[in-house]
């Protein structure tokens, strides 16, 4: 169903007088992007009650019911966006994760499961390998007559991918690979399909042949006799059992004693070894060859990005929708018609996760552009492949972790009512948990990101001859003594702010909202590379201490310089707006966006004497004038989501709870005209004094 | 078990040289308070294994579980304790809620529904019925032979208690009371008992007796017929299904049709009607009579903090434990030891959590000793019950929202064990969701702080003489002149410290954190006080147009309140530890809990000048280096919680990692003493360049 077809779509609010109006259709049209079509395809597909997840099935009916969802794909057509057309499939990357994304709605657990079976191990045999394991396994793949799994995980290594355990051994005498599994640790684990309906596996290991380990490469293995559906031998398997969410898909652990595959099943994109055990490879350098191997990985980080903001779009538009409606009118007197939404601190919980969302929403169409130009092969370079990585790296946390946070407060803010299972938001959130540490870890990526960040500052470096670098330094060190007091900016501002009014509103302007972010990003930045300079110098062990010493710095500066992403993303959709009305409170919620960044880190800018004491104090209220500003337009941002009835299925915003106010305030009126209504007592005792 | 006897409590870690040691037995004692030995009963309860939760169970099933649970309590004698030693309790009102609390570990589900059975549904009758009430009903419902349910909240009011819509109206003809659902936002709403278990119930409604409206009083109704366990006629139920956690419980609605019940149902201690339908009351004042009437509720709120703080707990020791066995050495290498706990961004994720953990915890015993003061009489003024309404209902919203907090970090800290249902994270989070918002939405709850906050600095304006008043007032004003730049605290910290070690080093004094929590309280009252001086003089529209333009500061300053008291409970606590070792580092986490606080609310100090910019760029510093020295004693302040492995019970802290690490090392080593280990490639391309 196209969304433009939903009542909401079509509506256009008047606010009356000169105020702005939002035009829900064209906007809507800009949030769903380049893939539109495909992801209106994709939210049809989800609409299916079919595909629905169902509340309260226990794991086992869950992941019989999720499985047979996978054949829907399968005939759907839904599933071979990102292969090669000559394999049935339509080469287009960036489509086949927009509509990846949007199977959110239905259920998370057919959204991870179908990107075990084609996101990863589908994936890993086009990726890694050559066309001869593109005609023998990809068409069973696609059509799930190969159900698999990606056995990249251990127990032990956690992260740390390049010191998995599992070994690939050759043995040229009998053109085979020797799998095996070492100790406990190295058992693969939180493998989905694993517990169940995986019959093969992409499996990782260290290639060992003629006494050299060459490090991490992809192995394809069959795990199960296909007709009978027993593992074969050396093959073992452990259900990981029931899970914080995601309980349609059968995570389990694989084992492998000594299992031989056929020399050819390395899949030998970046690394061969002949018959007689020769080991060669395209890519000379081993750490190279590593990154580039797993450079594939980043699709499920950017998948990742836009199923969370997807899944924070649906749980704003019905807590929204049941603030707009939900009141709290008393018994006594029906004239108190404020709603939920009408409370400023109801409007200080959903109103900043709606202008964070829609600031995650065009950051994520930012990164699916990178991503497709890259593995489409239009745009990339090792420029762009490590662009999309460090781009992943900065957007998966923080649209991961914004999901959780605005299911959470969505729940609370419709209390009990947002606590039953079916009005979604703990059941969205329970499958979206693990989103912040799977596909990466997002402490462990905004890690990844600040070492870009540190090794684009010290390129800068290295770039300056030595005079610049000394009055570079020089330079650094006196801003620091500055910004021990930050006299310098607070006598500016302190002196360009007679009135709060004026001071406030500089903060509305994007020049000094893009000022301020990047300011923060630049110093933080500089401060902690400042602190790591002498680490080169140092043995590694202290080195190490150095670094860990600044590890939480080094994690926030990460952190800020995502945020600038997104509202650089936002900012530049902004651009794009023709509509006046439209862009006017686009504005007002982009300015939302940037101020409540800005206060969130207000002891920065206050402890560095990048804003002065008085213009902080006039931004919480300022932020309160926003809000109550953009509140009339709150039903048009969250219905530009585009999502219907069939996406959001929650009884609290389906309208049945103002059928209950009119129901109840008929009684009352109808009561009050007759004549059997009670006095109060309070009344009576008025009254009588 | 007595946790005495568990290994973990009789540990003393020797940390070398002159380092601290914590007395863990002995700071055990201290945390388990004043009712420890009834902890330590129902911790030795909840530790049978027919007690625990089994994930994944049907909600059905679940249900079944834990209805056959709560026969288990009675027969164990768990549930008596608060009940009149004539009807064999125990009259032991704290001790009560010690135990209730301790439950949590074994299903919050089992915790909860207990709580309707005997805190909510039987305390009702207990408290607001009387004698002939007592005899009647207390015996079946203490033995379980009455399941009931407690049905005040209605779909349509929500925290609005005094404004449901259920009439019980006085026919004196019959000497009966009709009972009336008068539309559907009139549905009891998420009761517990009522979908399946519920026999009786204590049903709130608006009490109306010759055309007079008394406010909301309790009655007694049965719902199903003893025997055949059917409705009785005019009584209709809807089953609330699944929920995001507490799924052992059988919420659901209740609606009633012109049901009659004979005129003594009604639970007459605070309101009576004669047989001629004269109503009478031993308190005058209708509003008052209300709030007596649900000032029994108050014991929900102790119980969930308490719960709150034994879930937080739990979740520290297990995400502790394996904080300090987990480490990601490589394959290529097993030097490195370093374990998860030791990385900085881990101590600053966990440790700020533990130390608010304890604050949480001699906080709850504060609130538990004024609880049992004042529902044992002992200490039972007007002003005490007041006290116990605010500390409840500023503390409660404190740990919910914290166990909330410490459940999530300490899950994404374990990263895709943490996922898992068996390390219990997951489990308990779903399940303490709810503890926000029943019970008094967090959020409702801290603006009745924030009243009595105003309330009680209005009060010091009414006692005081115009002229002092004047006085205040322009005293006032001046200091927010003076905060709008803060230049007077600025200039007197500034050339208070000259090198930034004797800066930090003040923030560590008991003093000064002290003062800087109590002046921001004192601050932000008095500043939205200023703000709403002129509420009283406004229409009644216009001044809460103006009260919801400062609802969220509000918030904020009983925020703020709250964790003053919680500061303050730690502190007091600390004062009683007489093991030198153990006050020490005590006294480092307690700092811990005040820098933390202090850092979160940095802003606010920086902008009203409370702090200069000097002094708070060397706060984190200072907290980064107070995490490492409380990282050592880490494991003695968790075993001081004393939870042993029956109540643990997560696989990932049970000693399994650090085998399954042991394993490894071996087998690196072995194969490093053997000739079959693989060169590596890169050391290969090293020896050739």
């Amino acid at each position: 169903m196209s969304p433009a077809t939903t009542p909401a779509m079509t509506t256009r609010t008047t606010h009356g007088g000169d105020a702005p109006e939002v035009d829900v259709a064209a906007l809507g049209e800009l949030l769903l992007g380049r893939w539109a079509d495909v992801r209106r395809q994709a939210r049809a597909l989800a609409a299916n009650p079919d595909m629905h997840k169902i509340e309260g099935l226990t794991h086992t009916d869950h992941r019989a019911r999720v499985f047979g969802q996978l054949q829907v794909l399968v005939r759907e057509k839904a599933v071979h966006r990102a292969f090669p057309a000559r394999l049935g499939g339509g080469d287009d990357h960036g489509g086949n994760v927009a509509g990846f994304e949007e199977l959110v709605t239905a259920d998370p657990s057919l959204q991870i499961k179908a990107g075990v079976q084609w996101g990863l191990f589908g994936s890993a045999v086009l990726h890694l390998g050559t066309a001869g394991h593109h005609d023998k396994w990809l068409p069973g793949i696609l059509s799930l007559d190969i159900p698999g799994c990606f056995a990249m995980t251990e127990i032990g290594h956690g992260s740390d991918v390049a010191s998995i355990a599992t070994t690939a051994s050759y043995d040229p005498d009998a053109g085979q690979f020797v799998i095996h599994t070492p100790f406990r640790a190295a058992w693969k684990e939180f493998i989905g399909n694993a517990a169940l309906h995986g019959e093969a596996a992409v499996v990782f290991a260290q290639l060992i042949t003629k006494g050299v380990n060459h490090g991490v490469h992809a192995f394809y293995v069959e795990l199960r006799d296909p007709a009978t559906k027993e593992f074969l031998p050396g093959v073992r398997n452990h259900d990981d059992g029931v899970k914080g969410g995601l309980n349609g898909i059968d995570n389990g652990r694989l084992c492998f004693t000594n299992v031989r595959i056929p020399r050819t099943n390395l899949l030998n994109r970046y690394g061969d070894v002949a018959p007689d055990g020769t080991y060669s490879s395209p890519i000379a350098s081993p750490g190279r060859r590593f990154f580039t191997m797993l450079g594939t990985l980043v699709q499920g980080r950017v998948s990742l990005d836009g199923a969370a903001v997807a899944a924070a779009k649906v749980a704003l538009q019905i807590a929204i929708t049941y603030a707009g409606e939900r009141r709290q009118f008393t018994a006594a007197s029906d004239v108190d018609e404020v709603v939920l939404l009408d409370y400023q601190r109801h409007q200080r919980r959903l109103l900043p996760l709606l202008a964070t969302t829609y600031a995650a929403s065009f950051a994520h169409e930012t990164l699916l552009a990178k991503f497709d130009g890259v593995f489409s092969g239009a745009q990339d370079t090792d420029a762009d492949r490590q662009d999309l990585e460090t781009l992943a790296a900065a957007l998966k946390p923080l649209s991961t972790w914004h999901a959780l946070e605005t299911l959470q407060e969505c729940r609370e803010a419709c209390g009990g009512a947002g606590f039953m299972a079916e009005n979604r938001f703990v059941s969205l959130r329970a499958d979206l948990d693990v989103y912040a540490t799977f596909e990466g870890d997002n402490n462990v990526l905004l890690q990844l990101v600040a070492k870009r960040l540190l090794a684009d500052y010290s390129l800068e470096f290295r770039s300056m001859d030595i005079g610049v670098l000394a009055r570079f330094v020089a330079g650094a060190a006196a801003d620091l003594t500055l910004n021990k007091t930050g006299l310098r900016q607070v006598a500016q501002f302190v002196s360009d702010s007679g009135n709060a009014q004026k001071s406030a509103n500089a903060l509305k302007h994007e020049a000094t909202q893009r000022r301020l972010l990047t300011e923060r990003v630049q110093g933080m930045v500089a401060e902690v590379a400042g602190a790591l300079r002498e680490a080169a110098k140092l043995p590694k062990d202290r080195a190490a201490a150095l670094f860990n010493d600044h590890q939480h710095e080094l994690i926030q500066a990460a952190h800020a310089h995502a945020e600038l992403l997104q509202w650089e993303a936002f900012t530049d959709a902004l651009g794009t707006i023709e509509d006046a009305g439209t862009r006017r409170v686009l504005a007002r919620l982009r300015n939302l966006f940037g101020l409540t960044l800005i206060e969130k880190h207000l002891d920065w800018y206050l402890m560095n004497g990048r804003i002065s004491m008085q213009r902080a104090r006039t931004l919480g209220p300022y932020i309160n004038r926003l809000l109550a500003k953009l509140r009339p337009h709150a039903a048009d941002l969250v219905a530009a989501f585009g999502y219907g009835p069939e996406h959001l299925r929650a009884p609290i915003a389906s309208g049945v709870e103002r059928e209950r106010q009119d129901e109840a305030r008929d009684h009352y009126r109808a009561l009050r005209a007759s004549s059997g209504a009670p006095i109060d007592e309070k009344v009576l005792l008025l009254r009588k004094n």
